[in-house]
């Protein structure tokens, strides 16, 4: 890694060292919101769209190019990880991501391949490489990938869920299948994220995206040790962050599983939240997306808002709590941006 | 009220006041996993049966004859007060509640009435009247309605929604509309539940299902008032059960707005939770409903987790964490029951 690589603010801010202003970027920032992702992805499917290096590349550079965001995001999806496991994926138009051979037994359990050479995902790797050799040299890539749990509820449910009544059932009555499953998924997700760093990736986010509908006491029996062996499989000295959205009382969990910054959502204080998890680990957040429906002298003050929970101290990286959303008005995503440049500057 | 009523311990527990076990009743105790529910309900529409006061009561003395808790709670829906408030109420197959007329712009909250007369809902408190006739003499009926919030948010999404944009949109963007319509709701409400105690309620519980949606300052900002003053508009001396989900950070707020009972999901511990709206207040919940569709030895041994919780300080009603759902075994639910009654009384 470059110097000028190690010292721009984002990977400053994520290890606390104090920074010129407040670094930010923007969760989904390529998505359907940006004009200039929309382009590419009316001429592919949303999978062809994840499996083409070129595009994957492109539509990953224009966002961060266009929002003057701190960090780049390989553009990629939490499921295709799924696929050489043994899962059959489909992106159905308007109504999300389905797995058609959900896992409902423990021999749908038992016939889950674990991810033992990650060149089967060679495309995203493929992406990875190619978005570094053109992202300004001193501006990190971040890749991603779900978190055991929430991969998880995917495969047994197949697909999103309202109440993870199956992914429940199979953690209250077949305990062992459950072990099973997190075990093959958190060792694929090692690999995974592993040969995203070796591709060029200069911090990881493990997304717990559906965590919060568990119990405290849930979270510690059936979660905390597999996110906590992803996250400990990673290299020593590479960013990750760690983001769980859905429930604020298992922030002290969160921080317990690991991480070197604490993805927070907007049902949170940033304030509080920072004094839960500890001072001395980084945090990211947390600004309610839909703020971004609103004018911008309310974006802004909502803003300020985030900025001052963080009292002045280094390792605060703002975004917002969860990703994007579609309809939102771009220029309103830019005009945060510079909020943040501007205002982080001052404290 | 007759002191056999006065002192069952429902109501004790509801005053804090030592209790021979902790009393238990279950949300949605009346509902579609119940066969002598489905009975009934197969033979009318769910609207009608909210409107038919003998099927209502039928339904709510069922229940809770059939299970043995400790209270029966009136049958009802949260949406129904909106028609006389001026909104177009249908409940469509399989898709949950429709308002056709929803609230999106400041001459739509401008249109909805406030409730002034609350006899326009009078098949509610006739129904009130015929379960307090039939129902054991020492067992509490409780009156119910939803908070301003998820009231609020059904009429501007037009029913359920994933994100409250549109909510949260005129909250941020049109904070007198904003107002306007959680000050009618209010108003409305505070008449509609003093009337259901005139006709025969022992206590309330106000349900605020959507709200964890909200940011701690946003709660602040937009909902505590409108909650507080629906609380503080009831007599004195009748127990609240003030029930809210899906954001433990709001837990401080909620005690806040006021309530003799605090309602906790299933998110938090509710030892933690306790202690963070203080003892000073009785409890009530907080078991994940999805582990009913476990073995009873795994609900058992969850529901015993839950009563540790309460570290025999009186002051707690068990309950789930929300309702009870289509599909659930009413055998497992009658265990529950019994479980929390033998388990309970050791404490």
């Amino acid at each position: 890694m470059t110097p000028a690589l190690h010292n721009r603010r984002f990977l400053r801010a994520a290890r606390r060292e104090p920074t010129d202003t407040t670094p930010v970027w923007i969760m989904r920032q390529a998505g359907r919101y940006l004009p200039e992702y929309m382009e590419v992805r009316n001429k592919v499917t949303f999978l062809e769209l994840c499996k083409r290096p070129d595009l994957a590349a492109e539509v990953t550079l224009t966002a961060q190019r266009v929002l003057g965001v701190d960090a780049a995001i390989l553009f990629a999806d939490l499921l295709p990880i799924l696929e050489p496991m043994g899962m059959n994926l489909e992106y159905a138009k308007g109504e999300g991501p389905i797995l058609h051979n959900p896992l409902k037994t423990a021999e749908d359990v038992a016939r889950l391949r674990e991810l033992t050479d990650p060149g089967e995902l060679g495309y995203v790797y493929e992406a990875v490489k190619l978005i570094r050799r053109d992202l300004p040299p001193d501006i990190p890539l971040l890749g991603f990938a779900g978190a055991p749990f929430t991969l998880a509820s995917y495969a047994i449910e197949g697909g999103g869920s309202r109440n993870y009544v199956d992914t429940k059932r199979m953690m209250y009555s077949d305990p062992a299948s459950w072990h099973t499953l997190m075990s093959r998924l958190s060792a694929s997700l090692v690999r995974y994220l592993r040969a995203q760093i070796e591709a060029g990736c200069q911090a990881v986010q493990v997304f717990d995206s559906w965590v919060g509908c568990l119990s405290p006491s849930d979270y510690r029996r059936y979660v905390l040790p597999y996110t906590k062996s992803v996250i400990d499989g990673l290299p020593a000295g590479v960013p990750i962050i760690h983001f769980l959205t859905g429930n604020p009382a298992l922030l002290p969990m969160q921080r317990e599983a690991g991480g070197s910054v604490m993805g927070l959502d907007w049902r949170v204080d940033l304030k509080d939240a920072w004094r839960t998890v500890g001072h001395d680990v980084a945090v990211q957040g947390n600004m309610d997306p839909v703020i971004l429906f609103a004018e911008i002298p309310t974006i802004r003050e909502r803003a300020l808002e985030v900025l001052e929970g963080a009292e002045g101290r280094p390792g605060h990286i703002f975004n917002l709590g969860h990703g994007v959303m579609p309809g939102m008005n771009p220029d309103h995503v830019k005009a945060l941006v510079k909020i943040v440049h501007d205002e982080g500057a001052r404290r």
